[in-house]
């Protein structure tokens, strides 16, 4: 199913993506771009740290969540346009090696309160790994443009 | 000044970050590897988006935050490590050639409940653009270790 307007959002829904391999190179290059702290850029620096070995930067972790999001189209004909995220938590390290997949659950549905042509629909994401340990969680919250009258 | 230890941090220190200028090869890379959207990739599907124009996507924003304050040097002795955050916002578009920087106050230090040698500190981060509007807020919370008894 592909989403359009609001009215066809409901709680309860459920989508899963499509997963994704993590590799070393990308997370690296992720970390020297925007997180170049040690433990996420040398593999002795990762070994002597808390995570004792490479790990990946939650916000790439996060990234890949909207990519996979993006790439399953559930949301193409709408564009996903968040207002922001609420709750997002990494309980677990992302690796090298690792395989992500995100389910997607519609926990909210909110026309405007201001009459405007659209509403906010919170989605709860929930990231795993090939082992299906959780790796991140959060709530979306979308802007949807509600259905034309006709 | 540079934290070491949870005993380091008070509600209501402020700190400020350098600044990055936005480029639009940058935020369109980025875009293609982590949120492929039309209106991240090109002028025009941007033009007739309700952006009017080309935009970073969030977690563009939300990484270059990260960067910022990676660079910024005030975390270095600890390692920025995030259990999560929360009220993650973005309330106006970042725009090609935006000058980002962050702004930090801590806002809650939490010890360990179970008397781990750890705490969470609470940050809350607020990037603003070369007209001073916020283009991001987000509470990061950090986990932080105990300074060791004597």
């Amino acid at each position: 199913m592909a989403y359009r307007f609001l009215e066809d959002f409901a709680i309860g829904q459920t989508h899963e993506t499509g997963s994704a391999v993590v590799h070393l190179d990308e997370i690296v290059d992720f970390a020297h771009r925007y997180d170049p702290q040690p433990f996420h850029l040398d593999q002795e620096a990762a070994q002597a740290s808390i995570f004792k070995g490479m790990t990946a930067s939650g916000w790439y972790t996060a990234a890949l969540t909207m990519r996979l999001t993006v790439q399953s189209g559930v949301m193409k004909q709408i564009g996903i346009i968040g207002i922001g995220i609420d709750e997002l938590r990494w309980p677990r390290p992302v690796r090298p090696g690792d395989t992500l997949r995100v389910s997607l659950e519609v926990v909210d549905v909110k026309p405007s309160e201001r009459g405007q042509p659209r509403g906010i629909v919170s989605i709860r994401m929930t990231t795993r790994n090939q082992d299906d340990e959780i790796v991140l969680t959060e709530v979306a919250r979308l802007i949807v443009p509600r259905r034309p009258a006709a």
